[in-house]
């Protein structure tokens, strides 16, 4: 613990110059450059995964190569006994789009006058896979004979279908009758300042495409027609007041959302045959897909529609309420940071998802958030060394002796 | 009035074989497979107008050629003294389609072992042009002195843009100061017998683009954006449980029909931001396009909707509700079919509105209009030559004496 906290109280510039690989850079930030330079747009991995095993296996781990389809994925397990602590990320970013666009090339990482790490996966996650890694160097350097299993579960393919990817790796950790307690995920949970939001739980996302039904004709006989757009309006209205929950003390009430309408060929004389909504639902723990399925078609049956909808369940909703990485993760960020951060489900679907469905307990914790999938991606460099501080505090939290006893 | 009535009690043979032209075809066919046979998609004329031109300079008319920009167009008229009955149609027609899906080829007229005359045109509106030439011929043969003028008014420009066929002419007339009292159009208005159907009028037709305008953002995060589409649905809705008015003796009741609807960029998780319904009113003599506009923006405000319409008129509404001219036509259709006609605005919008901004007289009779822009075009071949005898009994009731006394 006295290590963790002397370094906090250096200032950063004293902390870059302690670096041994470098007279300027952390090991973190050092790491996290080199992983931001290979231009690893999902799936294609461009070798982050190899220089992340390279480094694991020097420190112990036994590494687990889990390739799926075109994705690379690894398992990696460092201790013997007891519970098993898995840091969870992926070494894919999204496209960069037009690079002349940004203020530096994407995939030619700097840290900026002001402080700031520049590049595409600087915020989503190569820099927090940094953090992660040099934590766990420290921490496994500092206690080789650590309580617990630490683990690294790590994919290229988050930002893509995400099918080969984390879920594939799930599936055969399952089959495996692999443990898995605790999980961070090191997606950019922060908003105004490193720590202060930790992911607990993410809303399902269910999606459907309602077709309705009319009868195609020409405007000026509409009496020969069923003008299908007609027919939706008042049912879209129905859908969209309706009250599907209030909501619990994690999530916010469930959402529903149409994203795209379709009908018509162009012509203006013709009342089309068809029209198609593109809905979503953010939805709560306090109801479940199936509810939602069947209250949504009694909604459009009592309309009257000759209809059918194409369900897609993209996420169960997970949430950890409590427990002991939780109870770890705040107190290690109140540690680093002097500040409490909130728990929060908000935002769209993450790999947490798949991991929560093995009954492990689940926190996504990583830098701010602000700049993910844009253009100038960036976040403030020093943050990428407390988060790795926070990392090292939780394992210390919950995989030393002492710790535990306290 | 005794040679129509003679005419009409021999049987369709015994008329063909007086053909003084061909053993096999009365004068009406063999001119309508003549201009049949021409290919004369919108504009291109193909020589049709030449061909009628021809026949009636040779008749007497005085003929003015009236092109614009790539339309050809022609006034004929015939008499100097009077009320100007114009007989008004078309030499265009629209294309076929592929050709081999018809029975027979397009542009290769037959009348085939049903008696039917086959061919694009036979309906829409060849087959007409071909009754009104010989009418008019057999009439100014046998009443040289007519009372009254009888002219033509002709374009290649009815089936496409419509705007320098009749439109111009139109325009050009009323320059003119050119009278022009009774049109009787050609358009196929017959639904299942020749002549059970006059139309007299039509509905006016009003389009309109509405574009809502909301605030694109994620699905995920529905409060830092507005749906278009969650607001435009209960505006639709009041749209179409609107009363616009309950028609009258001539009009049904107005109609409001969505034909388009268009939102999202077909991406899943994106709230868009905008939505655009192109809707059409077909509506009668009760209300007024301005009035249309007026509560269609007042609804839409009302539901406080941040949008604008882009308005199209595509064609005011006309009425000829009485006069000689229907009197006229009614008697003619029941004297040569022993049928009642009824009186119709139904259908699509027709040149009828431009000739009737003149103050005209307008009716529309021309033949059975089931395979009008269809493939397999065709009508029975006998009918266009009671058709071609209504219209001459339309200038006997109008412009000859004794039928003026009687």
């Amino acid at each position: 613990m006295s290590g963790r906290r002397g370094a906090r109280d250096d200032p950063p510039e004293a902390r870059m110059s302690s670096s041994e690989t470098s007279p300027s850079l952390s090991p973190t930030l050092e790491l996290a450059m080199e992983l931001m330079q290979r231009p690893s747009v999902t799936p294609d991995d461009q070798g982050c995964q190899a220089l992340m095993i390279e480094r694991l296996s020097r420190l112990g781990f036994d590494i687990e190569p889990l390739p799926f389809g075109d994705v690379e994925n690894f398992w990696a397990v460092h201790g013997h006994h007891g519970p098993v602590l898995a840091f969870a990320g992926h070494t894919d970013v999204v496209p960069s789009g037009p690079e002349a666009h940004w203020e530096y090339p994407p995939f030619e990482p700097r840290i900026d006058d002001q402080g700031m790490l520049c590049g595409r996966g600087a915020a989503d996650m190569k820099g927090s896979l940094a953090a992660m890694l040099t934590a766990v160097e420290r921490f496994v350097t500092a206690h080789p004979d650590h309580s617990g299993r630490i683990a690294f579960l790590v994919t290229s393919d988050e930002e893509g279908p995400a099918v080969d990817g984390t879920r594939a790796v799930v599936e055969h950790l399952r089959e495996a009758h692999e443990r898995l307690d605790y999980c961070i995920v090191g997606e950019p949970s922060s908003t105004h300042h490193l720590g202060d939001t930790i992911k607990n739980g993410r809303r399902g996302s269910l999606g459907g495409v309602l077709h309705v039904h009319g009868i195609q004709g020409h405007v000026a006989y509409p009496h020969l027609a069923r003008n299908p757009i007609h027919q939706i309006a008042p049912a879209l209205d129905a859908l969209v007041r309706e009250h599907w929950d209030a909501g619990n003390d994690f999530f916010p009430a469930t959402s529903f959302q149409v994203s795209n309408l379709r009908a018509g060929t162009g012509a203006t004389n013709v009342i089309p045959g068809e029209v198609q909504a593109t809905f979503n639902f953010r939805y709560s723990t306090q109801v479940t897909h199936q509810a939602l399925r069947e209250r949504t078609e009694a909604i459009l049956a009592a309309h009257g529609l000759d209809f059918h909808v194409d369900w897609t369940l993209n996420g169960e909703p997970f949430l950890t309420a409590e427990g002991e990485l939780v109870d770890a993760t705040l107190a290690s960020v109140e540690d680093v940071m002097s500040r409490r951060p909130t728990l929060s489900t908000s935002g769209g679907t993450s790999d947490g998802r798949f991991i929560a469905s093995l009954g492990s307990q689940v926190v996504e914790l990583g830098p701010r958030n602000d700049t993910i999938h844009k253009v100038d991606e960036r976040i403030r460099a020093a943050d990428l060394d407390d988060l790795s501080r926070i990392y090292e505090a939780v394992l210390e939290r919950l995989f030393t002796h002492d710790a535990q006893q306290a």
